[in-house]
């Protein structure tokens, strides 16, 4: 009766869901890995008494018929094939962020998706499934701003790596904006332009920051995002979107308020790990209620991943240009037309 | 491997904790169930789809070698007998409040409990669980505001029905608050003195509302915890502790903010329901984790459930008498002399 | 055309009126001066570039056909009579507080302004000019939040020096509260109670502190008020009125808010003479265009200085007993019968 | 030793400072007045009870040697010529905005002030009088939050009448965020680009509504400054400078806090006269004292005049062509180079 998954990549995330499957949640077991370092795959299961078997790639561990989801956790470049002979064996799918690292192979995904006559991929965005931010969305979709006008949103780590450059503010970063912000408001990207202020000095060379990205949807809704990498003061995330009607904001992370040493503060998170917690088991048991529910997962899909794929690529075409980038999609095929809702509260 | 649970009592609380535990945590499943109304439990396990036996009482299930683990949501004047039977047959159990009626009667688990050297029971004070609260224990452990010296406390709901009378402010109401403060301070009541502010015009004939408790701990804290059951606006659970050092407060439950119709506003629950709905989860997702890894259950004991029961008297005779009531509590039994700490985030 | 002012009394409060009077406000000059410390009166006339009379004494000042109104500055135990002989003078006077050190003295204050068939007199109770308490009141009066049933007020000084005892709790400290709290909820005082929770590390041998005040009015409203001089973090004034229909709050001392090093902060003062600056502005420019206007002062009277007495004295005594302390007040003259209000935005 | 004021222009904002000078304020007297309308030039004088003498136009006011300081509160493009007149009389100025409809008008000014050898203008920017502006600039200045790196500003309006055009959003409503914001982190206008947000259905034919500006400064600082006229909530107006090491707010209008009706509120004001009432107060008295303790005024000068004059054509012009367009400032004189602080708090 359990769903039975098997985990494509036993790094970090991966054993991360895994715990959440074996430990937390209800209705999912562990029952195959891989990994391209066969000893992280047997460290896994060791590490988590699993009884699974460890394959050596994916192809065999999707070949085995116990397995009913393929968890994608790998490395991005590594995401599309995994995905695609998943879904060409009519495995449902959870994939970490990015569905594919082009949008090419993104529509690659949704045309096999789509030969298969129903959704089976759920692509790892997982601040739909955050309290906050489906607060908000219910705000918004309740008419309690009215028509939205405008957004702001801001994205603010305390600092990043040597490695952190200039593209991964979009890649690594805005992409989780990328897919919330056209969820939230109901619209499709139209253009975007990036600006770089004044550089902070606690960047290193190879990175820009902060950055400021002007999204334009079709509806003529502009949104302001700023991703601002080495803030310091902590990981930050804000929205704020600005209707006819009145303004709602995405709730603070909540903390324990003090009055002390002459200052009334609230604390603000140090380390992003936190800030999403609840949102990764509600977004996994929700994926696991709803193929056993409906038959098919209600999360992001794999035209949500194609929409991030082609805006990521337009924002950072931005950033070079430093003129303002048409994002173009497909026309959105009915298939996916029926937006999918989290009507987790 | 999962812990098997027969749950007596198959009302409203004792279906929401079949619920999350079938389909929400992970660790446990329901194998036994009864109710003095066997239609009620016939029901529940059709409604749940549960592989369980219905008992036709709390004897025959407790003595299912099957049963694991006793779950008390009967009605409260229950609870002493189905306990005391389950601790006699080793059995660990989770209890909703009340543990017993009467003092007395927490003191026969208490006894019958060390008789069988171990921890075996849990009181189902669920806000101990809640990440307000402890976030707010967490910073008054690291001595963030100082020694406190001063607590305010505030139980407010919109309304309550006409069954709603003055004692009621003290056994269901206060009884959150008599668990939560002690165990937040980490003192023991002394005494508690109650005085009735002007009555509000919603309140009905038989019941005193709002009512302020003034409780003291052996330490010379000063608790003013206010009970106002028709307030009309909201459900909203207030803590402050005001230390040597500053003052902490428990976090505001999380909410939109708007701008709108001139005001900058966030919500306020209307339905307790939803304040420690995760609180809940927590709650019974640490018991099975403390008795799967440590063999007893490390939330509030039935120690804890007799200092409720000790001071819930003695404040329901302070409505009565207008006068400081003493709260006498027996020496504490070494056995619980280490507290137990949530140490869950 | 400028109301010409006779100061009795030049220390720090005395030199602070004077400044208004002459750098601030509009429509008053101060043109004469005493101090039972003459070299203090002549600095004064000198610092501030005075163009008035020294006078030895508060007789002769009085005395002055161009004095129209005495501001009473000097030490306490002077006040009474000064202002005693400033009334029969028919002399419109401005008391800081207290307007006497005795109830009886009020009293004698009291008749002499009522023989005088007009009132002359104001007490320095500035907090009725803050624009916080002042929209609190105007959304009390307003029905905001419908009938008071409860108060929570709270003063907070981060330290007090050795000289202060547990007496000057209340006359220095809550006796602002006493005067506010009447006012705010339009009620007379029948009985406090004071409570002495644990003893803060920070406090001086003689003084207790904190010290928790529960009123009692009239019309059953509860009060309590904690005064906490000790309280290390700031000055912190905090006030709120729980009512049948909602609560409402004093505003916060306004403040910019900062995110730095992982908190979201915003300053609270350190110094008292911040947080009323603006109130004393305001009251004293409103006394002046009262006179101007109506031929008497608006703001707190000779009555309101006989509460405070009576208050206070009750206070003191219940700080000694432990007891719930009645508070006896005259019954309150025709004369005095309209209340008056603070009008100021 | 009263400053004497001669007001050229009588309407409502002339009215209202001739009524702080002559009942709130100290150390000024109206003493002459004239408008293009002398029956309102007559009702002023006896509307606030004025001992003055009413000229027929600025030429014969400026010319009566009683008159010290000249107020020009005359509709805008009238500015330019009585300024310049008073200037060459030596006289001091207290001009409202603009300084001139033009750029090369406000030039004329400064050159005509040079020519005098000390400052006598100042210009009615009152922001930089209003105290969460100056905690905000103290803040910056204290290197609270380090380098400035970007800014955030809103401008809201609940709504505009028939006659508020598209252009007016600059001139009359952006104005006081291109002198604030430039005082605000000390730097200068580099170039300005707007962007026109869907319009709000609430807007009228001729105005753009909502509109957003990015503008950056010298050093790199981009600002992103919304105007919204139309917003239908309330009079709204926020700051937010976000640093190297932190981020800091202008704080919120303080208002009472309710908890009321499933919301916890505070108030927005409605009418954008309260926000920056006591600014206005303190801005002339601020105007008095610096003439009178250093000969000359301390706040926005004719260069400020002009960086206002030089970026609104520039902001204009954005709005017309959706193009970046540079703001191209003369070199700022030595004379304006000291840069006036406000030191009110
Ligand atoms: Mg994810
Ligand atoms: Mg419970
Ligand atoms: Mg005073
Ligand atoms: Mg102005």
């Amino acid at each position: 009766m359990s769903l039975r998954f098997g985990v494509v990549g036993t790094g970090a995330i991966g054993r991360e869901h895994i715990d959440r499957i074996t430990n937390k949640l209800s209705g999912g077991k562990v029952v195959a890995v891989t990994d391209v370092n066969q000893d992280s795959a047997l460290q896994t299961v060791e590490q988590y008494n699993l009884d699974a078997v460890i394959y050596p790639d994916d192809v065999a561990l999707i070949a085995d018929n116990n397995v009913d989801v393929v968890v994608v956790t790998s490395w991005g470049p590594a995401h599309e094939a995994t995905v695609l002979a998943a879904v060409e064996a009519g495995k449902y799918v959870f994939c970490e962020k990015p569905l594919a690292t082009t949008a090419d192979g993104c529509m690659r995904i949704v045309e096999a998706e789509m030969k298969q006559g129903k959704k089976l991929v759920q692509v790892g965005f997982m601040r739909r499934y955050d309290s906050g931010y489906v607060q908000l969305k219910e705000a918004i979709d309740q008419g309690e701003i009215g028509q939205p006008l405008m957004v702001r949103a801001v994205h603010r780590n305390p600092e990043v790596g040597e490695n952190y450059v200039t593209e991964m503010a979009v890649v690594d970063t805005l992409i989780h904006e990328i897919d919330a912000l056209h969820w939230l408001v109901n619209d499709d990207y139209k253009s975007v332009q990036v600006v770089f202020p004044r550089k902070t000095k606690y960047a290193h060379d190879k990175v820009q920051d902060p950055q400021l990205f002007m999204i334009e949807t079709n509806s003529g809704i502009v949104m302001n995002v700023e991703v601002f990498v080495n803030c310091k003061y902590g990981y930050d995330i804000q929205c704020e979107v600005i209707g006819e009607d009145g303004v709602a904001y995405l709730p603070e992370f909540p903390s324990v308020v003090t009055r002390k040493n002459g200052k009334l503060s609230s604390g603000i998170l140090q380390d992003w790990k936190y800030r999403f917690m609840d949102a990764y088991d509600v977004e996994i048991q929700d994926f696991i209620d709803s193929i056993g529910k409906k038959g098919e997962p209600q999360g992001p899909t794999s035209w949500d991943g194609y929409i991030a794929a082609v805006t990521a690529d337009a924002c950072v075409k931005a950033q070079k240009t430093g003129e303002k980038e048409a994002i173009r999609l497909q026309e959105k095929p009915v298939f996916y037309s029926k937006d999918t809702v989290c009507e987790t509260v």
